[in-house]
């Protein structure tokens, strides 16, 4: 039988630039009732704390130029009365809204850029909570994606270090003992959905642990959430369907059937 | 502080067409060392057993038909050495590859459809268990599909009952007081992904039991997972990149620039 248990971590106050967030965290799980972290624990971080950790804040002003700055190309847009949304792929390979701008949660008249690597700012925290509880635990970096086809957003890991990201079944045979179709479960995705259930919006809790995931736990180099992108050149859906018909229709226009 | 616990139900038989998937799930938890379900618990049943219920085998030979059979609408396809996968949307408005007809977890020689109406089983298994048990409870159905952008699969809710499978933040405030931005949680993905993570992929454990999201259970007509889905029209997504670029070049040669 399997089980699982989440939980958020309380008593983590305001993070602003500079501050040491594993520190801060590990503070914050020391005096937690559910006890220390144990071997297998996977410890969920949403990015926001790490980016104002980093101090990735700039001018709400500015917000379309941070924007643009953080994208390396643009997938899809879309109008609507409060302006045009960029659906961008990212510097971090990311595809999403505003390359991941955000003015939720941020201090008055400031919007936050995503951290500058969330796979290194995973590694970070969780090899000082490696060191500081002595356990084999993992951590993932997450953030909140909308996704094509489906309403709603879920949190997916957006950094992640000492676990397994990607759990491939290929290998594996179903109950009657016949080989598993192709089935790479994103775990790590899935972790920061579940993480997400716990911790809710805006409660203020960035912090969750999830126990009984153990088999997921590795080594601290184990690939990071960037392993999760699937490169644009293997996307079927690399571009947005107006963007895609608009560039077929100019190439169309300038070799007409004679 | 929030918590969040899920577990397997264990005990569920191989599942063939004409069982009563609601009694044996209701036999299967009465004997859980979990105990009987509490209010506010969530279950969650693999789409797989639900099929297999309702006898939605077919022949393997016939596989392809199986799929055209069930598709609205080609979206986009990919060929690979075995062949050409088929991303449709189905007659459920699910965007996925072979329009959900699995060969895994199935009896040799056959293939599993998707059940007829998700929402209608999980509304059905949803009624059953809070009868047989006196309590206020949610069902969700899950089906594990692929993403784009994304490499893995993560699993979301195809059916639902008794939950709300959207939960909509725009409402509310973040711990700064400040409006949230268009957020709207798809609980009932997360749901899925996090009874993914506890069943395992081929543990053959197809039930799960989350506690501790009682704030999301509401009546037994709340709409079902049919409400996540975006229509093909308010998607920038509707289409491949090179279906609409195909598209495009067609409608561009008979339009050529003068």
């Amino acid at each position: 039988m399997g089980t699982l248990g989440a939980w958020t971590v309380d008593g983590i106050p305001e993070i602003t630039a500079g501050d040491d967030l594993a520190a801060i965290i590990a503070e914050a799980m020391a005096a937690a009732e559910q006890g220390p972290l144990a071997d297998g624990d996977i410890v969920a971080v949403t990015s926001k704390i790490v980016s104002k950790a980093e101090g990735r804040q700039v001018e709400a002003a500015d917000r379309e130029d941070a924007i643009t700055a953080e994208t390396v190309r643009v997938v899809a847009t879309k109008e609507h009365p409060g302006g045009v949304t960029r659906i961008v792929e990212n510097r971090l390979g990311l595809v999403l809204a505003a390359a991941g701008v955000d003015s939720s949660n941020t201090p008055e008249g400031l919007v936050l850029l995503l951290p500058v690597d969330p796979d290194a700012s995973a590694r970070a925290i969780c090899a000082a909570l490696r060191e500081r509880f002595g356990v084999r635990i993992g951590v993932v970096v997450t953030d909140t994606l909308g996704r094509p086809w489906r309403l709603g957003q879920t949190d997916v890991a957006i950094g992640a270090a000492g676990l397994r990201v990607l759990d491939d079944l290929r290998g594996t045979t179903d109950a009657s003992g016949r080989r598993l179709e192709a089935t790479i479960a994103a775990v790590a995705d899935e972790i920061a959905a579940t993480a997400d259930l716990v911790k809710g919006k805006s409660s203020g809790l960035p912090v969750a642990v999830i126990r009984g995931l153990g088999h997921l736990v590795g080594d601290l180099d184990e690939p990071g959430a960037r392993a999760i992108i699937r490169s644009a050149a293997d996307d079927l859906f690399r571009l947005g369907s107006d963007e895609a018909y608009a560039e077929g229709f100019r190439d169309g226009q300038s070799s007409p059937t004679e």
